[in-house]
Parts: C-alpha cells; structure tokens; sequence
C-alpha cells in the first residue's frame, strides 16, 4: 500500500485545474429539478445522500474518482477493517468498526480474538442493564435505579450525550424510555453540582468512564460523586459501574458494582459504539435499542465499502468536502440538522472532524503543505435560521453546508396551524433554505439601489434524509460521518486516531499544580486568576 | 458625522503596511510576565480584559487607536444613545442600551419617552413575577406555578437561555430559585414535545415571546401548547403571558394572562434584557436579580464611553478582532468560556455577532470590498481541550481564541484531589492553554524526526476574567460582546441591526405552504422530503 501526501498525487494537479468549475458553478442555471433526482445516492438504513447543490460538475467528479482510486481510500479502509496498525502515531489497530459487526478478517491481538472481546462486552453490558430494568440489581438503600449519570470526558461524553438526547423523544414515544440519563463532563466543579442538584442519589447509578483510568476531570467528577454519595449515607460501590481497559488502575476493582472494558483499539470520539456509549444507552433505552444503533451503523460500514463514488456516500461526502476545503478554499463546513432530537449531533461530529484531521502533519510526523480538516459548527434549524444563518446567506465569505432531515417526526405529536403541521413547516423549511442558499436573489435597479434584500446565492449543500430518525437511522447517520472523516484523513495522509494536540496544555497543567510551571508568563496568567 | 467605508480610511493603509508585525509577532519572546501584567484593562463588574497573548504591538495599537478616531467609533455609539437612526436599513433608532439605563439624551419617539416605556414594563413584569413567587397569580387549578417555560425563536431564546442556564447553579447557591425554566424554539415539534414530558402542565406558566407576533415557529408552538393545556382541563388563558410589541396581533388580547411590551427599537439579538429575557429570568430567579443583570450591563455600556482603546475594553477587543479579521486574514473566532455555567453563552455570542456583522453590503446598502463578521463558535473548557482543541492547536490554520474564566465557582461546592480542588484545576488548565496556544513547542531533530508531538504555537487569545459569575457580571459579560459587535459594525460601516438574510427562507416557505413555489427544483426537494 501506497501512502502519498495529498500533493504529491497527479490528481491534486488535475483538481487544481478544475478548481475554476468549482468557483463559477452556475446554480442558478444547474440546480434544476432533474439535477435534484439525480444527484443522490442510497445510504444504509433507508437514508439518502443528496449532493445536488454542491458545486460539482461531472468533470470534477470524475477527477474525485480518480483521487479515490489513486490514494487507494477504500483499500485502506478494508486494510483497517482487517486489523493494519493505521494509528502510526501510537502504533494501534483502529477497530471501532467491529464493535458494530465483521466485515473484514478476524482480527487478533497478543493471541486473543478482538471481536469475540468486543461481542463478549456489549453481552456483558446488555444483561447488566437488563439486571437493573428488571429490579434484580438495586441501590445500596434497595431501590430500584431511576436515574443514570455518565461521568466522562470529550469521546467519553459529546457522542453518548448526542446519541442519547437524539432517542429521548422517540423512546418516550415507542415506550422505550428506562432510566432517565444525565452527564457530568467538566472538570468546573459547577457542572457536578449542577446534575446532582436534581438527582435523588438513592435512585441513581452512575457510570465512570475513563480509558486510561487517568483522565483528570472524570476522577475528579468521580470523587465529587462518591463525597455527594457517602454523605447521602449511601454506599458509593453500589452506586457505580466503570467503563475503562483492562489495564488501568480502575479496571477489576470492587470499588464498583460492575465494570465494562474497552482497548486502545477504539479511539475516544470513535467511543460511542463500545461500552462508552453502549452501557449508559442501554439503561436508558435498552439493550435492544443500542443493538439496534449498532446494527445500524454496521449497515453504514458495510455501504463505505464500495469504491465507485457515485454509490458510496460517506466516500463522495469526504470528497466534496476536500474540494471545498482544498481547491475551492472554504475553511469551514456547517452541520445544521432539521431535527431538534439532534440538537448536540453537531457538538459530537465538531470533536469527531477536528479532533481526528486537525492536523498539520501527515501519518509520519512530516509537516503537510496543504489545508487539512475544516472548522465545523452547527446548531438545529429552524432555530440557526433566526440565528447565525444571516452571515451564511449575506456574509462576505462562504460557508458549505451538510444538512440533515427527516419526513417524520420521533414524538408523532403535531398541531396544525394555517393549514400544515409542524413537521410540514420544518420540512418546507429546510427546502427552502437549501434553494435560497444556492440561487440566492438579485435585486433590480442601479448602482444607487440598496443592494440589503439582495442574496447573492452560491452557497453550496448537501443533505441528508431520511423516514424518522430511529436508533438505526442514528447508527448509520453516525458511522456514515466516521467514515468521511476517516476518508478525508486517507486523502489527506493524516493519521486521523490520535491527539497529540491535547497533550501540551495536559503537561502545563501539571506543572502548574505542582508548584513550578517553569515560565513567568504562565504564572503572570495564574496570578490573575486568583490561583 | 461622517460614515466611510473601512477602506476608505487611512487606518486601513496604515494597518495594511503592519500586518507583517502581527504575522511575525514572536510570542516566545514576547509574552512575558511583563506583558501579562500591563496588557489588561478593567471592566465593569470587576472584570479584567487581559489581550498580552494577542498579536498587537505598540505601533498596531496606535493604528488601531487611529482607526477608532477616524471612524468616530465612540461618538457613533453616543449619536446612537442618544436616538439616531442607527439602525438604517429599518429605518429605526437602536435603544438596547437605553433597558438598563440612561446613558445619553431623554429619546423620544412620537411624543413618548422610551426610557419611561421600559421602566415602566421593566415595573409592570417585576410586579407580575412577584404576584406568581407570593402565590398571588396562580395556575387554573388554583396550585402554585413552579416552572416557566419560554417559547421563542432566536434572540427569543437564545440570550434568554443562556443566560437562565449561567445562572441556575448560583441561585441555587444563594437560595434564589423560584420558578425552574425551560424553553421551546424549533418548529420541529419534537422540540415541544420532548419539553412538555418533564412538566406538569398544571403547575407551569408560559411566556410567548413574538415581537411581531407573526413569528410562525412560535405561533405553532403556541397552538401546540394551548392544546395540551385544554387536553389536561386547562385554561390556556391562565397559563399564558405574551411580550410582543404594542401593534401586534398578541397585544391587549385576553387570551393572555398578562402582556408585556417590547418596541421595534429593540433587536431579537439585543432583546435578552428586555421584557423577552426579563420575564423569564425574573419568574426565575427573581426581579432583584434580573435588575442586577441590568445593572452589570449598564456598567459595562457606561465604560464603553471611553475613547482610548487602552483603557476601554469593548472597543479594544472590537479592534483586535478587525485586525485579525482583516489583516492577519482569520475568518473564524472561537469563544472559549472556562465556565460550565456558559455553556450556551457561545450559542449567543454566535447569533449576536454572525447575525449583526455577517454582511455583505454597507449601512446604505453598497457592497463592500472587505470581509466582515467572522464566523464565532465554542464550548466550555475545559470539555472543548479533549474535542476540537487538537485542531487549535496543531491544524494547518490559525483560529482567533477568546478566553472567560473566573477565579471562583458559582456553587462553591468543590472537592480536593491530588492536592488541588477541582476549580484550582479548571483555572490551571485555562491558564496553560493560553500558553501552549501562545508559545508551542518545538521538537528538536533532523527533519527525519517525527512531529506530531509538536506545537507550532502562535495562537493568539483574549482572556476576561472575574471573581465569580453573578448576575451582575453576568449582565457586563453581555454587553460587552454587544458593545464589540456594535463596534465592529462601525468599523465596517455596515447596519448590525438588521437581518435581511433571514428573509428569503421565508419567502420561499411560505410560497411552498401554499402550494406554488415557482421553482421545480425547490418541489423536487420538497417530494425527497415526502411533502
């Protein structure tokens, strides 16, 4: 296998040439309803790419094609998926997709067969929620479990937390709805104190998750919880189950009344499918409900597989994103989800895209000499549409942009008003704005007119919809964005699995809390904050 | 009073010819324990402004100050104190200011006193929230109202939020909680839904929040909630307040259990403390409290008089942002509040300054032929350093930061680990990330030496700081942002009070609701969406 910086490759020549076809895409000419038809490509779990309002012309993606073959992405997602150590920086294997399912070769590990480890967890973890729905496993004072609160950090919180906000409504619905979830993420002492002011302790377990077994918020957040707990009269190791790997000094210790194990296989922000996602889902929902999530992206993994970019759409998203990013010079993609359940997705896919291919040198530790991930944001519309959508559509700069919708709602609970229902209004909406975004308005008259109500249009989109945003839709909504982003990493030659990035600031820190920083500047800014 | 387009002042050449010092500006060197202490200016509410870790010298703050003089920057904002049309493309003055107090001359608007009108809703609503805390007003059923629930849309919701969630944790401290808050905004009706199953409908009092009272998420969201309320044997009448503007279509209606007015002097965006916040945060917390906000906010607008750049810290931030955004070339801001309290404070701040500077044409309606608004997006630390900080820190671009952090927590509920509390390590993690933004680390070797552990720094951040978010800091916190923006828009020479951009969307969906969208594009997207 071949592993060529992005530069280096005869397309990136070919796709500089092109990069005037990006920027003079005529929407107002192209977008027509035949463009909107065909345009799209089918996704697991019944859901649709559609790419129609994208500036990409056949050319451009015949030369996208080219750069998938050239830069071999689906080989090497298959040499992945059959257990290559494509983590350079930290010399691991990058599993997270067997957490869902096998698609490639058995993969084993210091003589142990990693997807039996994985199957035996999530098994592990089922019964254990089950012990607790069926009041077999109870509270220190014998109560049965109302509440869960995870206590976890970045990959151990922002996918779990989207994931579980995202099915409340449908469980409440469906009847699906077991322990009400919360989670505890910061190492602020106020975020603790916030969550347990409306917990009764008694009724509530709590989950630890820390890989490492290190990770300074969560043991923090943990002894805050376990203080909280003892004062209550209540018996903390009653009280909490750990999700860690087998070789941290959490692992295999009676201070909890269970514990779950994940390996350096899995990355944080890849998390959300192991037990880091798995054990606090699965009280809250079900077992059932985070099977159904993991079949559903394991459907997701298993459509990545095709190498024509025309029908794989986690393949061809990655790749319009790196024409945006790199030829057409658009520093930021918007994730604006027509969906209030996924109202923290955007949070969890900003950690999933920066944190994976904000990088500056490829899989080797050489500086690369070209734009690697984007800045990604987002929020809900209609909600961003009353908000920041005015710099999208009359800013001076462009913003490409992923939308998200859905023909349904979870809660099945509407009003009309004025002749449509609420789902109707949501969904005219969304239309709309991806119309409005591309073809833009003139407005008539000369120089001397105010140009104010004028949109200058050009704004690209893709979206993606679906029926209803089930837990399989969400699985394969997640793995689908994975598996951009790991494509964007294969173009780019980053090693997307680690995070060097974080460790600087993590070494200051100790420092600082260890009496010698080594640098007046940094005890000046200690100073100020009263430290 | 003269209004030039930014270049077409002598500043912008002057700042042009410095851009190279702020491109070249060596932090390792620079940024000493001298400079953090000198380069800081008070705030109102105690607040400090520390830019020592930005990339200004001597020469680009007199510039700067050069360009404050030359576009009249403080005098602008008096002119718009004291009731000028400020607000051009509406026609309208820009009275936000004027809710928290009297800074300039009595403004008038057809015989009538607008100070007088806001102090006296600012009255009437204080009232209100003490009739509901003393048990006065109460629900159909006669029970206590013991939540309150916002529906609203945009600066309906978001400063309002905000703001409610930065102070739960603290009145919960100070014994200051009375009602619990919660909002809807999206048309999706999930989002109602979803809300609706934690409350009990006959102990919660709804505030519609529609200054038009046109505003089609609202008035669905409304029916939606008026038919729970008859549903559960409900009198919707008793359960409903309305703040809209005097000429709506919801003012003086006996539908509502009260009304109270905001005017068209007022921008959504602007609006948190008017009645829209007002209410909300009084039923919440308390009228003391939501005047305390009030009084921190006009602190901060009195200190924004001030004509030295170095010693107003609105108007500095408000030029360091320009001469990133238009000199150093960063199109993006990141808003990083050291605060778990201000958690949605970002989502304001990116409606606040995306929604007033994101423009493409000036006050007059002329494009203009520089960049504007950056795009603005965050999330507290210390949970953002293990998400997209792995990108701040080593991605191929450079993003503008802009630190809050306080030397105390609101809940004074804390717990000691390995020597330190768990504030003491949320402020040590803030102070070392301005450091390893500022100052990186270099790995030494040939360059066959792997450099992913390196940290190219130059990463330029703010840092505003306090003793402890209260309301009253709260409230600085606010309007200091507003002030910046305002600033900024002045700079610009762009309106900051509109938001045209939003318009098109509507056009477009109201078109489809009625059945003819005179674009077949626009119908194949909305047959996709099973409309």
């Amino acid at each position: 296998m071949q592993y060529l910086d992005f530069d280096k490759t005869a397309a990136y020549g070919r796709l500089t040439d092109l990069a005037p076809e990006g920027r003079e895409f005529n929407f107002i000419e192209k977008l027509n309803a035949e463009r909107v038809e065909k345009c799209r490509i089918a996704m697991a779990s019944g859901l649709t790419y559609n790419w129609a309002a994208k500036a990409v012309t056949e050319p451009v993606l015949d030369a996208l094609q080219a750069l998938a073959d050239e830069q071999e992405l689906v080989a090497k997602y298959k040499l992945l998926l059959d257990g290559e150590i494509m983590n350079t920086g930290e010399n691991r294997k990058v599993l997270h997709h067997l957490l869902r399912g096998q698609l490639g070769a058995p993969v084993l590990s210091e003589g142990r067969n990693i997807g039996d480890f994985y199957r035996q967890e999530l098994e592990r973890f089922s019964a254990f929620a089950a012990g607790i729905h069926g009041g077999k496993i109870r509270s220190s004072t014998g109560n049965a479990f109302k509440s869960v609160v995870q206590i976890g950090i970045g990959g151990s919180d922002l996918g779990p937390r989207a994931l579980s906000i995202a099915l409340e409504n449908w469980a409440l619905r469906e009847g699906r709805n077991h322990l009400k979830a919360a989670f505890i993420s910061n190492v602020d002492p106020d975020d603790a104190s916030r969550v347990v002011a409306d917990l009764n302790l008694d009724e509530t377990v709590f989950i630890l998750v820390s890989k490492s077994g290190t990770t300074q918020e969560t043991l923090a957040n943990e002894l805050f919880i376990k203080d909280k707990l003892k004062k209550a009269g209540l018996d903390p190791s009653k009280h909490m189950v750990a999700v860690t790997s087998e070789t941290s000094p959490l692992a295999h210790n009676p201070a909890y009344l269970d514990s779950f194990y994940i390996d350096d296989f899995v990355g944080g922000r890849y998390s959300a499918t192991s037990a880091v996602g798995g054990v606090i889902l699965s009280l809250a929902f079900g077992p059932a409900v985070f099977k159904e999530i993991l079949a559903g992206a394991h459907e997701a993994d298993r459509f990545a597989l095709e190498k024509d970019i025309r029908g794989n759409a986690s393949l061809l998203d990655a790749l319009i994103g790196v024409w945006e990013r790199n030829f057409l010079k658009l520093p930021y993609t918007a994730v604006l989800p027509y969906s209030q359940a996924l109202s923290r997705f955007p949070a969890h896919l900003q950690q999933l895209d920066m944190e994976s291919n904000g990088k500056r040198v490829n899989r080797d530790g050489r500086p690369v000499g070209y734009a690697t991930g984007p800045v990604v944001f987002g929020e809900p519309g209609t909600n961003g549409q009353h908000s920041f959508y005015q710099h999208l559509h009359q800013g001076t700069d462009i913003v490409p942009l992923q939308f998200i919708g859905f023909s349904e709602s979870q809660g099945r609970d509407d009003v009309e008003t004025e002749g449509s229902t609420s789902q109707t209004k949501l969904k005219a909406n969304l239309a709309s704005q991806i119309v409005a975004f591309a073809k833009g308005r003139r407005v008539s008259g000369d120089e001397n007119v105010s140009r104010n109500k004028e949109f200058p249009g050009g704004r690209p989109s893709s979206l993606i919809y679906g029926e209803r945003l089930t837990p399989a839709v969400l699985g394969s909504l997640l793995a689908h964005f994975e598996n951009k982003v790991m494509f964007q990493g294969f173009v780019w030659n980053l090693n997307s699995f680690d995070q060097e990035g974080v460790q600087l600031g993590k070494i200051l820190t100790k420092k600082i809390l260890a009496g010698d920083s080594g640098d007046p500047a940094l005890d000046a800014y200690t100073r100020l904050l009263g430290l």
